[in-house]
């Protein structure tokens, strides 16, 4: 947690929060800090900048704040990532998150079993938790916009091709021997299958919609290490 | 595991590999594979290709072998990473193996605590095995050229120059405001931090020996996400 990340509920005044639960103890055990320390803060969707510890025991955290720095800039990226096991999820939608995506997309995929959108890990307030726990590491204060897509087709052929307008759609799909454009018009939009990868339909139908393939080499990578590569070479 | 790795006490013959244990496991349970499926599997520090399924029951997975491939090259890349919390080594070793670096250097730094150093998860077996599944993952064969360095500035000041003759070396530092440089000649050299950064003596010394900053931006990524997305841009 690099950034203590504020809800409107934690605010007692304009410029005081009060905070217990999960973020007292981390700021007690892994910060360690005490009276008088600074941490860095940050508002859920707005400013950041510090919190002054004016009380820190057992019950809560009192930060006197100044909020004075706006938060960094989004990428102008969106990336429809087929449903990862629910193991995986977590990881990558605080990578996702962490990387600075502006929008993020769950999507249906032949090889997603269905018993992944069941998991409670796909629960909203899970999926929100998990992107909080990114912005916190990178010290950001704005939720990706994030969507659930339960159907293939009606997302991709209704859908992703006004995402497209006027930007770059990549398919991240291995063996087609395509680098990436050397011209890359944002916003941009990549898409990552999941484990077994895209069934021979689906990358058709992505195609049509007008994502172009990019082939990340002979090496298969977690879908979070695959992530941060590609917006690495990307951005 | 989208190879199934095989080391040489696994061959009962030239052609024809015995498993049990975790790969058996796995095998049977997750790939659901059966008798005369073809399974990606690789000799370790050699060649791959395909396994014919003879035999899987409780007991053993027998594959009749057919070794007919180069393992995919590997980067010409050595990561210098201090020491990471041990919750978190394990997925940066098997991130930095599946990515293809050619060498890890595990390095001491000042916000290296002691007592990572003395963890079940540096136990050579441990730090073997994690390199081992990103391989599985990735599709390779041959294990990183693993390091340990446990004293920062001899290896620092005597052997860092070394490696980086004749190529670049990076040294990843928020708030340097530096780019990665235009032509960036291989071998290259990157290091990356403990958690809460170098400090500025290291700093210095790293600079010294020979590696340019190179700021990531205002984003906080954890170790193994900002390890993919350089290997990213730089490869």
């Amino acid at each position: 947690m690099n950034l203590v990340l504020l809800f409107p509920e934690d605010l007692v005044a304009p410029d005081l929060a009060r905070l217990s639960g999960r973020r007292l103890a981390h700021v007690r055990e892994i910060h360690g800090a005490g009276v008088g320390d600074d941490l860095a803060v940050g508002l859920l969707g707005g400013p950041m900048g510090r919190g002054r510890v004016l009380r820190l025991d057992e019950e809560r955290l009192d930060l006197a704040l100044t909020l004075d720095q706006a938060p960094p800039p989004k990428l102008p990226l969106t990336l429809v990532i087929a449903v990862p096991r629910p193991k995986v999820l977590n990881r990558v939608l605080a990578a996702a998150a962490s990387l600075g995506a502006a929008r993020i997309v769950l999507l249906n995929a032949w090889k997603v079993e269905k018993a992944y959108w069941s998991s409670p890990r796909m629960q909203p307030e899970n999926l929100r938790e998990q992107m909080i726990l990114g912005l916190e590491q990178a010290r950001d204060t704005v939720l990706p916009d994030l969507r659930l897509a339960r159907l293939f087709r009606p997302f991709v052929e209704d859908e992703l091709p006004d995402l497209l307008q006027g930007g770059t759609g990549l398919l991240a799909h291995p063996g087609t021997g395509e680098a990436a454009p050397k011209v890359l018009v944002p916003p941009i939009t990549l898409a990552i299958g999941p484990e077994g990868g895209w069934i021979e339909a689906e990358v058709q139908s992505l195609l049509r919609a007008g994502l172009k393939p990019l082939d990340l080499g002979p090496r298969i990578l977690r879908t979070e290490t695959a992530l941060a590569a590609l917006v690495g070479r990307l951005f």
